[in-house]
């Protein structure tokens, strides 16, 4: 890979790819553009334009991405039910390929040949970072300076940063007891203090979460109306996707709800220990299965259910821009014409539980399952040739194997 | 079908099933057999021995079966993690090709061509029971009354009963708010007053569980320990099967958890509402899972989960007795020779969460994810190579598509 | 059920179809409207009006469906590759939901509230016809003649039609060797002689193919040409859909392509023993896969051969018109974007191989996987780190393997 | 990675390896063991005894491995009716990992650390031979020279090859037209004049099938007796493995059947075009699912069918020593118990055709299939109750569809 011209980096404005911003142009002699969204993480970004400027960024985005991603990117995936191994709502994993995205069209844009990140070589965030630009731009470069640099200690990188008049906040003076990366839709912790997984996570860890023993004491019921598979209001109050994923961030984080401890595959071969919390997305995936259990049809339901996995695992390790995830969406997407109703939720000390669901679509037929007198929607004598043929071919086994084994 | 000559009836020593002996008797003028069985279902046994004799059954089976239940059964089903629809943990499911598989071998020692359940003609339970009865003996007849006679109402139900002097309790005189099942491993509750999956389930529906507020202020630790899979421990005691999950269906329900109030699919084509509870059951997937988050591979870890729903289905259907059944639990099983080891849960208000888990047989490796110095045991370059390959047919792709479309 | 007033019924002008005419007349007093679809099984249907006419049919709809079922049917389900039980195409299952939604069509414009079909209580078509018609219109009535009456035997069935004059062709008085069933892509035949599936298929049976014995001895090419993955010419000459199957059937047939000898199981649960001649399907399956070959990615073709035997199931147990079925079609049509191009086939003596393949939108990149130089477009150092991470959770499995077991 | 002390070599005796093995020892230093295996690739394998033991092998390995090959790979491969792409039957996949297997149990006992092997960074095999390798033995350290050297042409090889005095057979001297892989279940030809995909292979690439056209005009009947899921005998004589694989490689060889021209996806990233030859293996693969047609549940083979691709992916990319490839074998394996009779098959000019098939264990019922009187085996009137409740999903979702959009 010859050296790259001009470089759009993925800036935070923190310490970190400050010194990549820097490194890039003092190891490169290139130009380097910043890039810096709100995906809802919460910090200020205007530091991070002075910070560039000063740095001599040759130009600086900063970007409000906070609605496209929640409804280009978290609610399509809601609409699969996407789990990862299980538990894990993806928090991390969706956000990349939307940073890269923007990466790679503003390098088209401004005329770089190359982009760059600031994740590490042992994660998932650099093959997400990477197959995303990848994907949208097979001719683009991509710099992942913790793979390339020699600033492999703490004590290295300070140096550098001093070296170079990088400015170091005081409390990133010393190490921090853990990582984290925090989104509209999660905020993860891993690392450091979390790297046993046979020792309780520390309570200071959680930043986004009440503890469920100081969540209130009284329950509080929301109300989250669908449209088509995706939220739309809030107790009856139409709401963008990024104001109603905030305000159900809000609702969940009071009451303690969407913390999770676990321990994951990663893609690059290796298990890491997380702390996850996605208290709104948490109300959301609860909510959106009472929609579909009455909108949804069994067929759908589970095939669904059976194509998630494999959809999950794609985001999760960073397939997001690859026709097979597309494929299974056309498929999810599909489904999701009737997702549309409302469903009510009970809160209370971390956890979320519906109580109602009710659907205009609803495929739920009383007259048909009532205990009541059916007036004949259902012939319960049906039911004997629907039990006979379905048993047609076990009855067969059985007298194969009375007869051979 | 020609009449059954002599039958062996799964007898709860319930009005019902009451009803049921002495309209075989009357209408088939045929040998009746009752068999009861303990499955933890939390009733007195005998009295169901006394009803029986008083009404005339040509033989008595009860039988405490709540070990094989959990071990043979039970402990299978959970090493699937097997919910169907994403949530149900099919506590009804599981338990009636047990009772099948008794049934039939009562059948074949006493000399009965039939064997008949109390289960109606619109349920996934009658389905459940049959299939395992054909597939277990395809030459045996199944009767299922309610498919078959005229006592359509609650009034003409009675009135049989008082013509053939069947006892009926005081509180069996109106009719139930809501129908209910249990077994060691949940209780079900559905129909009636919770026929409008719009309308909140009355608090007097759960019958097994403390209501989250009211279970206790302060949160209980407690430590499930696996062998291959299985829980063989509750805070280093080794237990048998049954006696663990009746451990932990105390543990749980007294913190409040393991509700669930759903709209499901059924086999028969209905969607029904059900409120299950499900307490052990609940603290033992969640432990189950978090005990494989460090033993089993991603390889393994993801095939499983593709495999599942599929897996939930055939035992929500009511194919325990299937060889596809069969070959999933051979993969499932082959999975868990080394899920062995301890989960530490924190019980509190409903919900049971992760907070630590080890085992001797981990498969997590500090030594590779830490932050700090990992001594080589990776090198962050091969991450470079490895996305370049992942990335290849994506970046293929992108030149295909900027070059046709 | 209510006795039906009018009655729409799928009418081929044959014998048994021509009693159930006059059975439902008499046995419910009914009205009887016919309808008789080219579907390309070969046959004059002037006839069949000429016999409804006779028999007092109360409208008669005779209709050229085979450009419908080879667009909207065939060619859709060809886009998935679908075979059942790894070799069946499907021929006559496909063809049931286009006869059933004309059905349904015609009986909403007549104003009746029944259809009715000749397929027998033992098949696959009876589910086919009757699942389609239920989903189309749920109010439907579908009336099964050969499930109702007691017309059980050939003797009775000929007294039958004497008794009411209707006329009986010379060759029906005997019972037919086996039964047929044909359509633009498949002749079918199956029962009597076939029946022990250890017994060689008389060459008889075969209809639509020459022997390939007796096929040419010279090999014959030809080339297909795809359009999103659908055929749309033959050697370079544009064909409608219907007309490029009939060439097809005309070129596999001569070079004794297409015939299958198999045993299936039935979705009413028992197995059945066909012999199937799909001539042009043969070629368009081989073709089809070739052209993906070079057009689609890895991620699609595999995701599509995962999801391809539930497809395939769908179709054959009659659920085409389901939900589930309709999500995998998006998943599958989504693929098909790029799939353009052409398939040279070689065609001699009962078998079809691709000899070659060529596509704008092609994939293959000679640059790539070039033996020779490749100018850098694939650095053969990135396998390493590739292979490393791929194989680093193995590594974990291995060194806990040996440490604990 | 340090320096290897002791390699064991995967060696040929061809030209190719010769200069592997030199190249190890100059560049290392190191002792070099060769093996060498007869895996019925049909080369005499004493000569390759003769040059490792000029070039200073410091122990030589030559194991005729037909047998184990065959039993423990071949046969459970063709259980699951493998193939790769939808035609792919994997011959050079899966005998990659028997040939790690014994490397590193060679380096084990001759205190080796590192094996070799003379695959290309492009492809493949490279792949397959370290996931295996790093499977067996996750201390190994495995070195690909041709990921390494700087013999990257015809020229610098031929050079290095003279310069230690390496012999070069004459017909080596120039370049081979196609690059060959070949062991008793399949000889691939890849590269060069086959690598436009356009362009048909010319005939000399065929080494092992006659041409089609060539092949005897009279059909050949040859029967297949199955145990277990694996073939034991052709026409009525028992044969050990590799003896029965090589005489259905002789029958259908001889018959020309086998060929097969294709594109495929390489786990690598890019497509390649390979043309196949696998005369017994086509022959095995067309038997095993006429025997399952028979003896397995339609439940079983459709699941079989959904794993397949899977399973046959895992063996492409190199992961027959995964635990999820044994978690499908073991399923695969637990649907074979029955799998046992005996299939006839018709072999002319390309093709092979199931024409009878039979077996004690066959769940093919003549009673119940049957168009004439059954005797009362199968009820048709259990069909319209099976049918109205399969249907009982469609209805609902049509009259929502028709309430509500």
């Amino acid at each position: 890979m010859s050296a790259p011209k001009k470089v759009v980096l993925a800036y935070s404005g923190g310490l970190d790819t400050s010194i990549i911003l820097k490194w890039l142009q003092t190891e490169y002699g290139c130009e380097v553009v910043t890039f810096t969204a709100d995906l809802g993480q919460g910090e200020e970004l205007e530091p991070a334009r002075k910070k560039a400027e000063m740095m001599g960024a040759s130009a600086i985005y900063i970007e409000d991405l906070r609605e496209e991603f929640v409804r280009d990117f978290v609610f399509p995936m809601f609409r699969a039910n996407a789990v990862y191994e299980g538990l894990y709502l993806l928090g991390t994993s969706i956000a990349r390929p939307l940073i890269s995205k923007r990466l790679v069209e503003i390098a088209e844009r401004e005329g770089a040949d190359a982009v760059a990140h600031g994740a590490t070589g042992k994660g998932n965030d650099q093959v997400r970072f990477e197959l995303s630009a990848y994907a949208l731009n097979p001719a683009i470069k991509v710099i992942a300076p913790w793979r390339e640099w020699d600033l492999t200690s703490r004590t290295r990188l300070l140096d550098f940063a001093e070296q170079h008049q990088i400015p170091i906040a005081k409390d990133k003076r010393g190490e921090a007891p853990f990582s984290v990366d925090a989104n509209l839709l999660h905020t993860s912790s891993e690392g450091k203090v979390l790297e046993d997984p046979g020792q309780e996570a520390p309570g200071y860890v959680y930043q986004r979460t009440t503890d469920p023993e100081d969540a209130p004491d009284t329950p509080q019921m929301v109300e989250i109306g669908f449209e088509r598979g995706d939220p739309v209001s809030i107790d009856g109050e139409a709401l963008s996707p990024a104001v109603l994923l905030a305000r159900l961030n809000d609702l969940g984080g009071a009451h303690g709800i969407g913390r999770l401890d676990l321990v994951e595959g990663r893609f690059v071969g290796m298990k890491s220990r997380g702390v996850y919390e996605t208290p709104g997305g948490t109300l959301l995936l609860e909510a959106h299965r009472a929609m579909e259990s009455i909108t949804l049809d069994r067929g759908q339901a589970h095939l669904k259910d059976e194509l998630m996995p494999r959809y999950a695992e794609l985001i999760y390790n960073g397939f997001w821009f690859s026709p097979e995830r597309e494929m299974l969406q056309a498929a999810i997407d599909h489904s999701q014409r009737h997702v549309t109703g409302t469903v009510r939720l009970k809160l209370y000390k971390g956890s979320a539980r519906t109580v109602a669901r009710w659907s205009d679509h609803s495929l739920y037929s009383e007259a048909h399952v009532t205990f009541e007198d059916d007036a004949g929607a259902y012939d319960q004598k049906d039911a004997a040739g629907f039990i006979r043929l379905n048993a047609l071919r076990l009855k067969l086994i059985a007298e194969r194997n009375r007869r051979v084994s």
